[in-house]
């Protein structure tokens, strides 16, 4: 269960996270480049340090999964997952759209999530059991129709390797298809702007947080296969306003030639 | 030459223009399809109108040219070139990347262009013989040493046509490519954090805006082939921080095989 002291922290997490994105934003920093080849700044790791510190203090048995400093006490029955800044590219480009994804898991469950833009100041929240909100006020996904009236966002046409097809096929099938948003499509979704969000290659700490914000909007968000996301998913994801249009979209994608 | 008076109104356009986005965006509103295939929404034509009946009362005397209602007196010696949202997709998306453009091309020149972004109001604006500022603050373009180093936007990998087998191998030789942030890609590079935007299948309301904004940033911004853009281009960009990029975006887009 989400109880408030882990909404509290959570909503801690992501100010003081926040904070550092907003003093770094735009600010002539250097670049590194990771083995995986993806981008990383001291505004990354200055947020998930702050943010792992934090969760130390406050909850000592938990344990923590982050994109910049790994994984402790990940046998733990609760267990943080923290992304200091999805979005890099966007971040070191001046572009709004990257977010702090803040994640509990509970027993193999994302039970808790954060999607937080720090410079429009926007933060989704879902938890389990409640209505997904944005600063507050509950948004709801919205229906859509037939997967060939569908606004599909990915973040990028290069992240499905071996999927490629699989991936054509769906752009194929949809009305719109646009790239580059990161989790804010995924928030935009939540809010009834986004039709579905399909991509692959994801890890944890991408897509932890996107759980129950979808969710608890009244969206859709599983595998390529349907089932439930957890840490042991294969980082293909298909969020959908709802659960009809999710369906189209699986048998789309698994279609064989 | 571009003086006050003419600066004056395209600030005016752009609050009027601005005002009215902001007014719809995020609303239920219905989305028309284009002969094209494109998008079209109220928010357009009511932006475009407002602005064309005050350079009407204005400057009767000059040329308008917008992306919803065509084109008046364009044998005019000033002509005012209007996209009232760039970005139609994002902006039904929800997502502020969105923009308008304002351009006055003089004997087929641009001149003066604004780039808008009304939710995160902030303003590009660029005139002949004047530094480009972002809300009244000068912005630079930076310098990248080599292409390999280059960060590389465009819209969608989709635009291209028969320029794809080109566009693909611009991609593999610059460091990151990332799509879909629209006429805020060009922005970001005039103020130095995006190094190279090439794309392809713009129309002059595309266009004419962002070239004052990214020459008065120190930046380059000509057609594939190195010339100046204008009202009869081709619709095949090149922006680039630096005129040394540029030329190599140029040899790299032209190699044949």
């Amino acid at each position: 269960m989400v109880g408030n002291a882990e909404i509290e922290l959570a909503h801690w997490l992501a100010d003081a996270a926040g904070a550092i994105a907003r003093r770094y934003f735009r600010q002539a920093i250097d670049v590194d480049t990771k083995p995986d080849r993806s981008p990383v700044t001291i505004a990354d790791r200055e947020a998930e340090a702050t943010m792992r510190a934090a969760i130390e203090q406050r909850f000592p048995d938990d344990g923590i999964l982050g994109e910049e400093f790994g994984a402790v006490r990940s046998d733990a029955r609760r267990v943080w997952v923290l992304d200091p800044i999805d979005g890099t590219v966007s971040f070191i480009a001046g572009i709004p759209l990257f977010g702090i994804l803040i994640a509990l898991v509970t027993d193999g469950t994302p039970a808790l999530g954060i999607i937080d833009q720090p410079i429009s100041r926007e933060r989704w929240l879902g938890a389990a059991g409640q209505a997904t909100n944005r600063n507050g006020v509950p948004v709801r996904t919205r229906t859509c129709g037939t997967i060939d009236a569908a606004s599909l966002y990915a973040t990028s046409p290069d992240m499905f390797g071996a999927d490629q097809a699989a991936f054509a096929r769906l752009k194929a099938a949809v009305k719109t298809t646009r790239f580059g948003a990161d989790c804010y499509a995924y928030a935009q979704l939540a809010s009834g702007f986004v039709d579905l969000v399909v991509e692959a290659g994801l890890k944890p700490y991408d897509y932890c947080a996107l759980a129950p914000v979808i969710a608890g909007a009244g969206g859709s968000i599983t595998d390529w296969h349907g089932n439930a996301l957890g840490l042991q998913s294969d980082g293909r994801v298909i969020a959908a306003g709802d659960p009809v249009l999710a369906a189209q979209a699986r048998v789309v994608l698994a279609a064989r030639p």
